[in-house]
């Protein structure tokens, strides 16, 4: 018996940051195993600071291709620094953002395409594949207002068309995933209450993984 | 009409900064375009705060693979910012170090693998090769000997022998590229004077592209 791995995807604006938040308190409620939440890009030493190459606003000239290979290189570091351990002391990782982002996002939203994505995360993986992905699923338009209102800076009807047809890419990439691999993936509707996210969220992995939540 | 790349190669202590000390000058007095001097990892703004994250000393946890990825970004950033507009110029650039030095570094000598090396900077460079690559071939008790010396630190003597196989693999995979692709490589005897072995290598560069070398 290894541990569980379960990873939390969605386009910006699908909300995760909110249930991921009300999600985690039930699960670790329900299980005697430690549940280690964690973020990408980031979550060790190496990786925050590949993470502040990657985000840093003076490196306007950063080439799509560098952005990808560094998303993978934070990738592969938090990978050793936390997800392989946890895993290997029988724990739960949680995981905001895996493999699944770089594809929608890089490979599908910034045309660098799915194959080429794959194998370079392919490197850095070494193979390793969630146990779950929970996908929450937004409308872009519902999406970009979420993500608009949450900064206060303009309203949808100002939404420029850029954002919005790279917001829809992201989220065709995803629905492209999850057509492929219907097993791994739950499809969670992510514009209904938070209350039925979170449970739709909660019973998913609890009734798939009843031997990790016996308490 | 397209500029010129050509690449330096080979293992530490086969002396290629001295080597390009000598050659650029050379080479730039033959010729009307301008030769672009430029080294990896780094070499521009981006690829430099790659760099420094792959040489921290604090990140002394850090994965072999993500240092393999970590130099795949600075390269595809260098490629980006200077190989390509340089090319596009139709000037020359002369890289010390490219594709060669991490397949014979991570991908023989850390034992990643050739092929998965190979695939993770074809991702980076979408395919691009040197015109040329002048490898400076030393045996690994002779590049050792000469880094030590300019160490100051120890004899050869005192040599710990994990050091001496490490360099032994990065050798065998230089060779082993080199038997590969006869067409590209150069291979000059490092052990040489340095004067021969800056002719040598002008010599290679100037009969090979005369169309660049009219002056």
């Amino acid at each position: 018996m290894v541990g569980l791995f379960i990873t939390m995807e969605g386009p910006d604006g699908a909300g995760k940051t909110s249930v991921i938040k009300e999600l985690l308190p039930r699960l670790q409620a329900k299980t005697t195993k430690n549940i280690i939440s964690t973020r990408e890009p980031g979550g060790s030493n190496i990786a925050e600071s590949i993470r502040g190459i990657i985000l840093d606003v003076n490196h306007q000239e950063m080439d799509v291709r560098t952005e990808a290979i560094l998303y993978a290189a934070a990738r592969r570091q938090h990978l050793t620094d936390i997800v392989l351990p946890t895993l290997a002391n029988e724990d739960m990782i949680f995981c905001d953002r895996f493999v699944d982002s770089s594809v929608a996002y890089q490979g599908v939203a910034r045309g660098i395409g799915v194959e080429e994505i794959r194998q370079l995360n392919q490197f850095a993986t070494a193979g390793l594949r969630p146990d779950i992905t929970l996908y929450l699923d937004v409308p872009s338009e519902v999406g970009l207002e979420r993500i608009y209102k949450a900064r206060g800076e303009r309203q949808f009807d100002r939404l420029d068309q850029e954002g919005l047809a790279f917001h829809q890419k992201v989220r065709q990439g995803y629905l492209a995933l999850v057509a492929e691999e219907k097993e791994r993936f739950i499809v969670v509707d992510a514009t209904a209450p938070i209350e039925e996210v979170v449970e739709k969220c909660y019973n998913s992995i609890v009734e798939k993984f009843p031997q990790f939540f016996d308490k």
